[in-house]
């Protein structure tokens, strides 16, 4: 975790305070279920809730001597609950209380993480209703296409974004399952019933079969739904860096009062939020590979999964978190040049209406590889800075034979490209924008 | 693809003339919409579904000289068709024809691999049926914990797979979109009903927008769950290569008449398959982070993600489809050792009871501290190969003070550790096994 | 691998038959060596160099029953041996064949990459001599930052290709071991003067100390380093993808005659070799990962790694050199076009000079934080399009209480940024360009 | 990083303060070379020497508002330096400061890691040679194979580690560079004799030729390098644990007093080190993808490796750095059993030395196919625990044909396998063990 790329609620699930404060609670409903069943007194269960208490550094003592966390947690908590202490953790493993709490703290993760998600499609879908017939180029392979409109580019990621929404609630409900069923799974020195007690008390489902631990295949489709997640910042903010460097500036990250870009270069105002997100996609990534290794644990848990959980599960929600609010600001405060998409949407003098002119040839009946080379041949003559495409197709023989000049005019209109925008931002914003 | 790890169906799917066939089929079914549409001529339409053919090596001999795939193979479809396929691929895109394909075939290959997945459950369920009230070790940190069956064993893997089943559903759900949508996806010369058309005759969804590709999230979401499956299979694979170790040796891969296991030494008898699968997995997995690198390309699209895809897509699908009918294989034809099972869980002389004595101290009134302190020292002495358990027990004063021999002889019952698998296993096949 | 991506020699060295080849060649040179120690009759080792052949069929075949790849060869082996076949593989065990084979093939295919990049080193020495002084702009986050020349950009690839090929030199002296010391690397039944005579024979050094196998460890940073060259090319790719894209067109990948660029628009003109290797770049990185989980082998070996290897042996270095050999041919034809470098210079009318400007005014005695406020006032009027930078710093009442208008004028003189640019080139170039 | 896995001394490298530190070092290094040039006055470098001092509170304050940490920094270091500050970091670029101190961190993280393998190193000597003779089973697939001794298998170790020291030095050098050349690598401001200065105080080479940034690829091949040293961690904490699981149980972790294994069963001893290193190198191994996706930066440079390196250069060193001082220490305290060795070795009843009875048939004239089928079919009866390997042995008729009872006797001297013991410790220890 570094402090420069959390926030304070998600970092703060991750708190060996919020952690502990969970095992407290996972054993104290534990201790209800065990003695409405009357395996413990009930007075015991009360005295967990009325004198559990924990002290961090406290435990981290114990566990100097001890080697096992969950043991200096129960050590610590007996110091404050007294005698009846000896019926908490009844019939449980660690595994009980560490997988559980994990549980916990990955759906909290989760909600922060999808109320993340939807301050980034507000943004998105704000601006683009607000740039939905804003004319820009379209580009693929970085070389102009056709054109499109900038709302457009914006409704891709949105729709893309209500996928990861979608995604990431899935991932959610994988992860929010309880398991308390002793040493290797077998509830041999616990009910079930006590399982079923605690799930219902944190909101989670219960664990169908657990071996003594939660099978880790879950967690590994959750980190690489995150990881998905990521590669999604990264193309947001890909885009938004291609979008301001100098020779296209369409659009520019907002540069606040007081703001600078370069110790050496006064002038610099450089995309830096964005290629943060970038590099931060990357981290979030790094937990896909860990997490896909953590499965495979031997016969009913070894403990290899347990270290890299330590640094993933907080690294990779805090740092998703940070992410998408960078995200979301960023969106909300972009800067968007329309003008300059106006002047680079003809930077190509017409060429990008090569494909109108190759469908208008074959349907006046040239074939489909004639038409292609005339205008493949008008467009090098524009390529090579000699004229632009208008005239070099009027100067063709080959196509001036077949497409008047009042034709070829028509198909240069622009709005020509915008009949189906309509449409699509229905399709996207169904829910009613 | 290599041809050892891959079986012939899957390894249909990404054959070159199946690729073709499809984008025949695509810009057929496009014919027709556009015919309907009154855009082009029917009898066009009817010339393609007629003449419509292509010849794998001539398409690679025209790709030589215009380096583009799809051109190509339109050329060559025109050198059938004749003069009608002039209206062939009218409005479209390159990419509409590829990633329409690409969903087909993902959503062929997906079948194949719930098909698989189904065998592998068949396997586990009839194992973990035939062997569920089988005893043996469970072990944690591979050191003996407590009484398992091995049935609960299988179960644990079977329910695993039940999930891995739904993911990849949702992740062939994911794939399964068609986008017919030109040039940069703003359907400039291409009415939407042209895209409807063609994903109903596919068995596709319409994607909601797209840029000039269908959007990558969705093959990286793919191709990350399959990385989750490979991960699977390696827990399983590692848990038979543990049981068939000459130490352990409570299971064996079956070793078929004629097979040798060593060139040097005739008497070996190893785990091949199970090592060959957790090699396979390694290499699934491999798929996911190119498929995650895949997503953010530029503006409206590059093509960086096309060669990644040559290889992973029938790569990730193909070593997939051979793992998992390998996997059901191996379990199906698993010699299972009941007796070795059974000799392994005395081999600790009674430690593995050590929970339930823990547990009747701290009932009958003794501190949890202090409870575990007694029956840890009782265990060093079993540890040092000084006594058994039972023994150990008796012989401590501190226990003897609280538990009669009568009340430990009954914590040593196997059959307490047991009595709660009728239940998990009605949680895992609660389809009504 | 994929045909599409791979050449001719390389492919050659993971034939199959290449593969037993290697293992015959191992085998006999073995043969001799223990004939020379009188532990198998001299005309046996005769017998292996005069009648030893196999049939790639027919080892598949045996191999079918067996289940034993090296069984099956030396089934085969013998076939045609006779009799005296029984005085081959003495002592050895499988691995011991397999590996040095791979060993060997790993050896033979490090050279062509390092020829490849020999080619790559001098397409880039080349072109950067080429262009040591032709003016372009340097950008960093892709905001213009201050002239540079195109040589200097391409002098630092040449640097980089300088440490990868130390590197590749490096890697390939990590796989080429020769090992031959038996079932589990005792020489139990093998004198080591065995392993010194086919180590010898076939240019390789003698693992020092081996288990069954040759440690992976090896492997990984090999397979590690080909990931490092793979980024390389990346950034190579994505460098010249930038100058490609349409607003900024300073250099352009050849377009050969009869190329065409897209299906539906015949302007296009994409830099798809480019956006190819970066594709394949994410491939070559794709066998870091499982090599690395290949190293932690079980005790003295298992077999997992083995299925991973003739997965990313053969692809990695197929791949690479494809790659290598594409960008040597990129850089080779690129097609520069200076005129658009030193219109792209001028765009952000003088702001460029901003630093220049900056040690002017703190030489004059203004603080670094005056001047910086300054300067970046005078640069936000040229950003908001108002001025030029050299008309705005005229117009600021402090720089110019300052700095005289011919001062100021000074400072943009482009000749500056270019003194030590023989010096850089002398640096890099060392071996005498 | 995780206080839980981090060292005091290597964490203290990365402390915001020992960040500043160096930065002030290199400036007032660069303030000397400047003065001594004529460029700056030597007063103004005596006093950034005299005066210079920062509080890292109060940088990040200011960063709050300029949003650039080197800014940030030159200006708290203004307020303590006065009017001279001006002639501070004069013709440099931030990334001047920021990479060369990254290289100064890196380099002093990697003598730490040189050290900690030296004692990695020391331990496996040391047990090594006290085992030199120790007799025990070597395995392949996890069978038992042939004996080898258990210092055998910590040469084998001991070896891998001086690979891995060679390859950490070769990645420090990589690392250990220095570049002050201005804002886009030209020296446009600044003379190349500064760098050369700087470069020799802190003990560092100098770039040959850096864009705005130290080129990644240098980066990328340090992380690849920890990558392969994680995974031969992994290799050596399997060995480990599958030495100490039950069944096995030939080694074990030191156990301290106190030290408790499980919550649950108080008889539990696990090897929960060797688990956590598992899980560390996943860790450690998981900065390799980013410092790979790092190398591609845009043109002279964008900032997305800044947030990657934030984390992966402090977490891959930290975390390597306790793992390899946990590993040492495992093995240092390694419990080894050679009677549970001795006892293994036996327990397959002679069935390894089926190798040697295989040679001696075929040198006794029997064709290596028979020879192999008649040493299975006895190994077949051993297998199925109905005898003995030399009762079977004897009582094949074709073996008994051809091979004596006490010929058979002698391939049973387990003597044999040891015999190049000595000769590969002295090929592994050359340096005088």
């Amino acid at each position: 975790m570094i402090p420069r790329y959390s926030r304070k609620e998600m970092a703060a699930i991750w708190e060996p305070a919020s952690r502990f404060q969970i095992w407290l609670e996972i054993e104290a409903h534990a201790c209800d279920a065990q003695a409405a069943l009357g395996v413990i007194p009930a007075a015991a269960a009360a005295a967990v809730w009325e004198r559990g208490r924990f002290e961090v550094e406290r435990i981290d003592a114990i566990e100097q001597e001890t080697k096992h966390d969950v043991i200096a947690f129960l050590t610590n908590l007996a110091e404050h609950v007294g005698p009846e202490a000896r019926f908490v953790h009844q019939g449980m493993t660690s595994s009980d209380v560490l997988d559980t709490c994990l549980a916990v703290q990955l759906t909290r993760a989760s909600d922060l993480l999808l109320a993340d998600i939807d301050r980034v499609l507000a943004a998105l879908k704000r601006r683009a209703i607000e740039h939905k017939g804003t004319p820009c180029i379209g580009r693929s392979h970085g070389i102009h296409a056709e054109p499109i409109t900038f709302g457009l580019k914006l409704a891709s990621f949105y729709a893309e974004w209500q996928r990861n929404r979608s995604r990431l609630a899935a991932a959610r409900a994988e992860v929010a399952t309880c398991a308390l069923s002793g040493a290797v799974g077998t509830y041999a020195n616990l009910d079930p019933a006590v399982e079923r007690h605690v799930a219902e008390k944190l909101g989670l489902t219960i664990e169908p079969i657990s071996t003594q631990v939660i099978p880790r295949d879950r967690h590994a489709m959750f980190f690489a739904t995150l990881g998905v997640l990521a590669s999604s910042i990264e193309r947001l903010a890909i885009e938004i860096r291609h979008l301001q460097r100098t020779e296209v500036r369409e659009a520019e990250e907002y540069f606040s009062p007081g703001q600078k870009g370069s110790s050496a270069m006064p002038h610099k105002r450089n995309p830096i939020l964005a290629e943060n997100l970038t590099g931060l996609a990357r981290m979030v990534r790094a937990a896909v590979v860990p997490a896909l290794e953590n499965v495979a644990l031997w016969h009913e848990r070894d403990i290899s999964h347990s270290s890299v959980e330590r640094f993933i599960a907080p690294d990779a929600t805090i740092t998703l978190d940070f992410a998408l609010a960078r995200l979301a600001g960023v969106i909300d405060h972009l800067v968007v040049y329309p003008d300059a998409m106006a002047a680079n949407l003809h930077r190509l003098k017409g060429l990008v209406h090569s494909e109108r002119v190759l469908l208008a040839l074959t349907q006046h009946g040239m074939s489909r590889e004639d038409a292609y080379r005339a205008v493949q041949r008008a467009a090098a003559a524009v390529w090579r800075g000699e004229t632009d495409f208008r005239s070099a197709l009027a100067a063709d023989a080959e196509v001036a034979g077949v497409l008047t000049d009042a034709t070829i005019a028509a198909l240069f209109d622009e709005a020509h490209y915008f009949r189906h925008v309509d449409y699509v931002f229905e399709r996207v914003f169904a829910d009613g924008a």
